[in-house]
């Protein structure tokens, strides 16, 4: 995220907000008063790490910030973002959204050169790549070298000094976009973080391009090209907030769409059709338009459950679940329900619900999923579980269904999916949901050909 | 909130969770170990109060809690409750949902006779009248003679010593329901306490009845009796939690016919209608039912806001309802929107939302409000505003309709909200909606005949 | 404490801070505004509990502030002060030093009379007493009522609406003195107080003295009149700071005195004299000045132990001392030596002591102590533990000195002690170390001639 | 700090407490728990960064300590260390005391080598040396060859793995010694840590030598060798506790001699000698013995001014240091008074001090210093004040003596300090009291000869 206004830090504040569902284990934000780089990161959600003191001690017109999603590791302050590095002159922030698969060898050669490192985390060994590159390249070959490198998913914010840099991968995996607000451009993952700046949404950010903001101007110029992108499928089906436009796509026509091509492949003979909340609510209004079935919600969320929450012992074991959701046992009893969610990642969750939902008295409960089975890890970035822990990767639809003990499970096709969203078939990351992946990832199968970057034609450049 | 668990603490902890909704300002727990009352209270929610090592240092099978709704006076921990008083070998301790209006006159009175006070809340008025009557009395006519006393609204849990006890006030103003867990009884103002607590719900309690829970055994005795109940048909509208049974009935469903009458009653000419979040939801599915037009969210609320969360400042005033709830433009677009919410206070967040919407490009918005106008403050314990403030107390419906700049503008009857719930229309006290109180208010004009307190017939008693 | 001046809790701050060894377990300052009560209390270190924030909360002219000595009971917010109590149109804020003999009775008669309370503090018996008689009297004979009511120590400082009062008790047991400063008037425990206030000590409060502050006036009334005072003789061997001047002797003075004659009555032949700081200190000079040996320092104390200091556990518990106080090794080795202390309460801290030095090599170890055995306990403010805790309770001298391994031990004789202090003989309160107290105390021998309480003349009066 | 011992982390803790004196600022601690590195560094003093939580988190037998001493920068957390640096399979982390002159040079080298760091610490650029000497030579060379590079001073506590290394530099400016504890080794700045560890002072590390603690089992080898020592003789004046013993001298006798010397050579016609408390103490004491004259308190300090103490604001200033100390007036009154004190740097202190013992009656203040006066910085690890800031740097002793408004000022004189402290005259860093320093300082000047390092012979080694 940059901007040219004076009090940066509170908009960007204010955007990680709006980004928070991206990521709750820390935040960050470095802003540049057109001396030097002020940097404020903590534990937390955004409105607990910064305060007013907080923000006032970071003066500066441009700036990034970052949300941290828990991937692996400690809940440690080292691994927060945005990293900082310094070298002569400069100092360099980098805040990623992404996973890189190669950044062990990365690191094993940066060191063989003798680079030494602060923390663990592949967003050090970018910052490390940058700051090497810029000392013998102008900005967009040094960019356009450090994305040679790089195999994985990252979308970044960098600050080099006062300049700030957007850049999305040449797959264009995870999500980037430019808005345009009262007097400046911001860069953000989801186009909700311009809303809540007030700001117009302009653009995706293109797979491979480098967007710059100095002095109050943008350039944007592609670095780099692949034969066609391949957008994370699961930012649709459960990641990114319904109100964001991401590739041009509104999420929640997408979900409405999703539940309405599940109940075209797995009608259900219900009374009533009932989100698991909240991710299910968009695809659940979806899903009764088409069928007719009436709409009636089973499961209340409650909506205060924080942080420090104490979780129920050994011994309210079975409580654990309703401390987040209740049933609404009067639109359950004797009813019968479809249960619409988004996805079944180990099957726990779900056999918890579908038991709450039959001890209140259900007749029937039919389960309709909105993406296809996740048969195989995420490598790019969403923290999904091991393949051992994927339900369906050692299972069968009829298996699971066993498992979670529903009536009738039913999962929306990978076509179905993709006719929901309506970009081409071949332009996504769908690796969970077929074990192929765009990226050469070791001991997994990839669509070789994809990966084919070649250098963006110099004309295609620009602002 | 008593039961006869030995961990009965951490029991509170999840019951005061499951009624977060009913007050965010403080939270306290008393309990009793068989010799002493152990207390905590603190400033925040209950998940910010409490800590395991707090818990820990609450040891008892019985104890109450309470979670406190922000009226009036400062956030000190001084007026958080449950209040303890202490005389001679009893500590009593109570926790109170509801609002006296006599309480100026009873200090005033109690005050005469020497007694001092260390807060200013109602609370400790009902706490020394109580330990001056049980002086006196048995617990039974004690409470009857404090009931006498007191005009107002109360559900009351008190604990003399290890007896815990649950009151509602005459007319049941505000609710009280009990239920059964695993080893114990429970007594809560919502059913979703019990349904946290994996209990069962056994009934409400009535009107001017009175539960004693000792020794693990429940006994019930109706104290006082008046013509008919006065309900506050608030809770139904808004306050309870869909999840709840009321006085046997389900708020879910409540606002689900209000929605649907709300479309008789105010038909508009729409392409989509959509709630405005989250008390507009379960209304906006009633009114998309029976009026078949079809259901789409156009605003998006961000579940991240919290206590510390850093308010823009003037400069970016217009951003403050940004912060909390984003349009999704491209449903808004064009459209004919029916915006559904469960009242107007003082029209200031109505007016945001419908310009937000408008900014969004929607052609037409019509605004359907689930209850009545109110035309006049509460005293009975809803923080509702004053008179001054209150926009419907001032301004005719076209009048609030211009106001808001809404293209139409629809309040659901008083008969239709009276159907919706479905209990006897002169059963609910609708002091807001028709300046018409249950109780002699100064100033206000009263249903005189309602508070005729008799004693209950003893033979109605037992449990 | 009480002052005309407009920032006065700022100023409080500072006099609580000067007056912090007095009581280290919690803090609280109330002042008036001119129309009303602000208060804030909490658990901790003034520094610890007032930020600027909370200070800004409190505006006013006038005030009072409280240091919370850790008597019995828990660390609870609710028995900290000052004790808060609200009748009719007053709002009456106590602080109180000292403690009452006579609570228990006092209180069960308030009970009899039908008063409730809400803590168990003998502080809210005062406040309730004052408020009944300020009902019927004028300020100055109400005062004098309460007084003629309570049995035991203490210094007061009462806040009624804006009058602020300090009151001592018949027999002076605990100190208090009057301060100018530049705009007002101070009364506080100790003269160090008015020091950090750069203000003017002007005299000590007389015991049965009140001070009235009221719009920028000092008065001073003497109410209650004993045939002499009863000074708390350990104020001056340990509790008061060496830079206070109490009822007109300095304590540095005393101590050096009670070091010399120490010498006098139990001298050594010793290579050094070292102090157990830093209590020690000044007696270890004096005693240093009369024997003429040597002043050396042994031990150093670590002047950074907290409140949140982690104490080594039982592996480590011989440890636990060298936390607090290391010896000066080189300085002990094959000397003989004077260690001179203020007192010995169970022993145990003086024997790791004297431990401590012989492992490092003393010759010789030679405890002196400047005060005489305590062989009771204090029921008139000072926690100095149960008569079964004291050693010399139960042990003659030469017992004492075998427990705690010196080679020899000297106490300074009671008659020393006096002549250190200067004051005339009979004007203490000695029960600590005689078993003889100046009020009845079930159980105790008392000096039954002291406490025939009188009026005042009122020609006396007056300020 | 190292140690075999199972709870290092703990033990650490109490270390780093006693050695608290050097460094307020940030706390931190690294252990080895066997297999990985665990790390926790937080704001402020040891007792308020580490809770029983943090430590328990900190498995571990061996380990290293620091505490900040707060120079230059912010208080940020990421200058906090120990600092850490990945590298291939090694986690280093490096722990230093003292400041490099040459960082700058050495840092720009680095980066030229392609080097990027994470902070703008000294201590970063010593780890990353480090790590790339590691990788080509064994321990012992490849820390010399890092010794090499490396001018100024350097105290450090490193550990590569599970090895933990103490390290002192060439010239021996900072201390450091090595301990022996009941199963295990420790090495540590001053010898009051070990005491805190009840164990014993083995000896001092000798400059340029390096100890290894791994396995248990501890290995000495002195690395480089300089013509003579050059150890900060401000350690001894004022920076040291006295009852540390460094490169082999009490530091409570050395202050002694100080104060007894100083009496030799600026003696007084005076009634009373008293130090400004707490540096001046022992001095004080010396200067009493040795002239005869009566020591005696005239100020006394505040033990309770903490981190968080609000001090007072404009209008208030004066009594800015009324709240650290008080006068004792009575012992001050009409006296003339010798106050010792261990040096003057600005001389704001000292002028304000004089005036409060003015004001408080004295007849004649003579100002005694512990020390020559301080005309020079010192850029080797004491945080003095730049020269322009240092009164003597451009004042006569009698236009100190003015500025201050003592009646006379007498500092010790080099020789006397010197004399005092008992090593040879040339085995000291002077550079504060004589502008000469012994390494090359830009724009200083240096004692030449001293900095020709040498390696030192192989047979000196050993343990």
């Amino acid at each position: 995220m940059g901007d040219t206004n004076k009090n940066v830090a509170r908009m960007i504040y204010y955007a990680l907000h709006a980004l928070q569902h991206r990521g709750q284990e820390a935040a960050g934000i470095c802003v540049h008063d057109g001396k030097s780089i002020h940097s404020y990161r903590g534990i937390g959600l955004v409105a607990e790490v910064f305060t007013e003191t907080q923000i006032a001690l970071l003066p500066g017109a441009v700036g990034i910030g970052h949300v941290r999603y828990p991937t692996s590791g400690a809940h440690t302050l080292e691994n927060s973002q945005p990293i900082l590095v310094k070298y002569r002159d400069k100092t360099i922030a980098v805040a990623h959204n992404g996973n890189l698969v190669n950044s062990g060898e990365l690191r094993s050669e940066l060191e063989g050169a003798g680079d030494i490192f602060s923390t663990t985390s592949d967003t050090e060994v970018i910052a490390h790549l940058l700051v090497k590159e810029i000392q013998r390249y102008d900005l967009a070959d040094a960019v356009r070298a450090v994305m040679r490198r790089l195999v994985g998913s990252y979308s970044l914010a960098i600050m080099c000094n006062d300049t700030v840099i957007g850049l999305r991968d040449p797959l264009g995996i995870k999500p980037l976009c430019i808005g345009a607000i009262d007097d400046g451009i911001v860069v953000a993952s989801e186009s909700v973080a311009i809303d809540a700046l007030n700001g117009r949404l302009i653009r995706d950010v293109a797979p491979g391009e480098m967007v710059v903001l100095r002095d109050g101007e943008m350039n944007c110029i592609r670095l780099v090209n692949s034969p066609r992108p391949a957008h994370c499928i699961f930012e649709y089906v459960y990641f990114a907030r319904p109100d964001s436009i991401m590739d041009t796509k509104l999420i929640y026509d997408v979900r409405v769409n999703i539940g309405s091509i599940l109940a075209d492949e797995h009608p259900a003979d219900a009374d009533i059709v009932s989100p698991i909340p909240d991710s299910g609510i968009t695809m659940a209004v979806g899903y009764h338009q088409r069928s007719g079935i009436r709409y009636k919600e089973c499961l209340m969320k409650n909506r205060y459950v924080g942080r420090t929450f104490i979780m129920p012992d050994q011994s309210m074991r079975e409580a654990a679940v309703r401390m987040k959701m209740n049933t609404i046992r009067p639109n359950i009893e004797g009813q019968r329900i479809v249960l619409v969610d988004d996805s079944i990642v180990r099957g726990t969750t779900s056999r918890r619900i579908v038991k709450m939902v039959k001890d209140a008295g259900a007749q029937k409960v039919h389960v309709r999923i909105g993406s296809p089975p996740i048969i195989a890890p995420c490598y790019l970035g969403i923290d999904m579980a091991s393949r051992d822990e994927l339900i369906a990767a050692h299972k069968t639809v009829a298996g699971v269904e066993t498992v979670i003990d529903a009536d009738s499970l039913g999962y929306v096709s990978l076509e179905g999916l993709i006719r929901a969203i309506g970009l081409p078939e071949d332009h996504f990351c769908t690796g969970c949901l077929t074990g192929i992946y765009p990226l050469d990832i070791p001991g997994e199968r990839s669509m070789s050909s994809q990966r084919r970057l070649t250098d963006f034609p110099p004309n295609d450049g620009g602002g």
